[in-house]
């Protein structure tokens, strides 16, 4: 079942979702399997009618394995009240703990149209069809997937534009430093 | 004349830099000619003693080409105070503009042992050996780095640490969105 408040984003405008550098969780299923590990190494490569990101992925995670299998992943914004279950989808291996997701209190759900699993709770998903380029994959653990459908909570997120200022508090996206210390997207400021 | 509070950052702690996703300034040197773009698009691609960043930078940028021409760049953390001048150099092209440094108040120093140009006032600096990854720069606009030396803004970045909350307000690193619109680095989260 669908979260309260997911709202569809066009995909011209999909970029601004993840332009602020926050940090993402990652998912995938293959065969029935789902998973979701952490990453802060995830951006925009391109905007417009085909915007693409990218995320590193590394050669150990199941989630990577899940997206190799599948062709297809999501990225999604995790929140300040999800702080403890980032930090433990981003610790634990579901290789090493099948449980993982039952364990970090994640709770999946899928858009209409997508069998991608997306993590409730958060406030932006960018569902996204993996474009194979090997040699990034082998030497750098870099993925590119071009983003083809995107949703936001529409609390924070609408008519393209955030909205942290006068949403609750704890809806605000989170800034991974390292080691379980993040900050949280911070005050607006008009350039 | 290097600015005050200038402080060498290990290799293996310079991806703390750019983990929480901030806006940066890119810049590059050729045959002495410097200039300076913005971008949002810069992550972090690998840690440890042979860091890596990616950085997405458009075929019209003359940044670019003096980045191919040298073979080096910095990344570099604007602040608060800094939204004007990154706005500015982000949409003017030196290529129209030549003088949009002195136009946006741009002002470069180099750090010891580099010849790569720097911005003064940031908090952080990532001076990066280009990786030429010719499938990746023509069809993506992706470039790839090799952190060859880092430097902070110890008021604020110091011991692998940053310390936004402790520091004065003005210093605290930017996170565009779109169209000027920026959200500061907020409040800090253990997890």
């Amino acid at each position: 079942m669908q979260p309260e408040h997911f709202s569809a984003v066009p995909l011209d405008k999909s970029y601004r979702l993840l332009n602020h550098g926050p940090t993402v969780l990652v998912s995938a299923n293959h065969g029935g399997i789902s998973n979701v590990m952490a990453a802060a190494w995830a951006c925009v490569l391109d905007f417009g009618q085909s915007p693409k990101v990218t995320v590193v992925l590394d050669k150990a995670t199941y989630t990577r394995e899940l997206l190799m299998a599948s062709g297809e992943f999501a990225l999604q914004l995790p929140i300040k009240a999800m702080v403890s279950l980032t930090v433990g989808v981003g610790s634990d291996s579901a290789k090493e703990v099948p449980d993982k997701l039952t364990k970090h209190g994640v709770q999946l759900f899928t858009a209409p149209g997508s069998s991608v699993p997306l993590v409730a709770g958060c406030v932006g998903w960018l569902i996204c069809k993996w474009i194979p380029e090997p040699h990034n994959e082998q030497t750098y653990d870099l993925f590119i997937g071009e983003v083809v459908a995107a949703w936001a909570d529409e609390r924070v997120f609408r008519e393209g534009r955030w909205y942290f200022e006068s949403a609750p508090d704890e809806l605000r996206t989170i800034h991974h430093v390292a080691g379980g210390k993040f900050y949280a997207t911070g005050e607006p400021i008009q350039g």
